[in-house]
């Protein structure tokens, strides 16, 4: 199970290159469930994310399983996407025992900045003080979904 | 994990119509990995499989995780998939404490007729005897795949 948080982003922090990152390129098939390909730096993988209701907590909470993607998958897969691919940089930045991705989209997405940080539980996910560089707690909206992205 | 073996068919049990059944339709979207629609009955379901190389078996064994699907996002995958999708009735009938799934193919993959026994470990696999109505074991031929016949 995936639980997370979802931000908007105020400030970029300091130094952001001197954090590990790798560029993006995602697409979907479908979003009842979500399924999505990315190429992740040389890696092509396929996932997919079934949304589960849970009470008492915003955060997002899904089911989501990947599998490993061969590269000529990945391409005709990709063409039967709906709507364009998201592309966008995504830095991995350590933080009081979580780890914060800060998504930077380009192309037709820039220039939004997202940031998701990923919890071990229910309990992480609803007592989380966000970094003074986080804007609005956006994972109840889809409109920032990536695969709404992608429709865009 | 999903560990099977896959048989011909040389004689048809008595009284199939006694047996549960039902009629399935299904289509694929991507072979490596396997990515599956299926209509079972009223029931739409997304079936990704990871084929899992297992020494000393010649058993299929595939990692193996389903989605329930949105009958709007059946048909727009059906949309997607490639070649032709595969239509059968599948008899479920009990053998031995275990249950065979036999397939009878319609449309231009009729009359193939197989037999699928699902175990609950590699040694219940590797131990198995065969009803005598049973023909070749054809677990390791790639041309009795769904994924296959789907393609001709």
């Amino acid at each position: 199970m995936e639980i997370e948080r979802k931000y908007l982003v105020r400030d970029l922090p300091d130094n952001l290159d001197s954090y590990p990152h790798v560029e993006i390129e995602q697409a979907y098939l479908c979003t009842s469930p979500t399924l999505r390909i990315r190429r992740m730096g040389d890696r092509y993988i396929l996932t997919v994310k079934q949304n589960l209701r849970v009470p008492g907590t915003t955060a997002i909470h899904n089911r989501e399983e990947e599998f490993p993607l061969a590269p000529e998958s990945y391409a005709r897969l990709r063409a039967k996407c709906d709507g364009m691919p998201v592309a966008k940089t995504r830095y991995r930045i350590p933080y009081n025992g979580l780890v914060i991705e800060l998504d930077i989209f380009h192309g037709p997405h820039a220039p939004l900045i997202l940031a998701e940080v990923e919890f071990p539980s229910t309990e992480a996910a609803n007592a989380f003080l966000p970094p003074d560089w986080f804007g609005e707690d956006v994972s109840t909206d889809p409109h920032y979904r990536n695969s709404y992205l992608a429709q865009l």
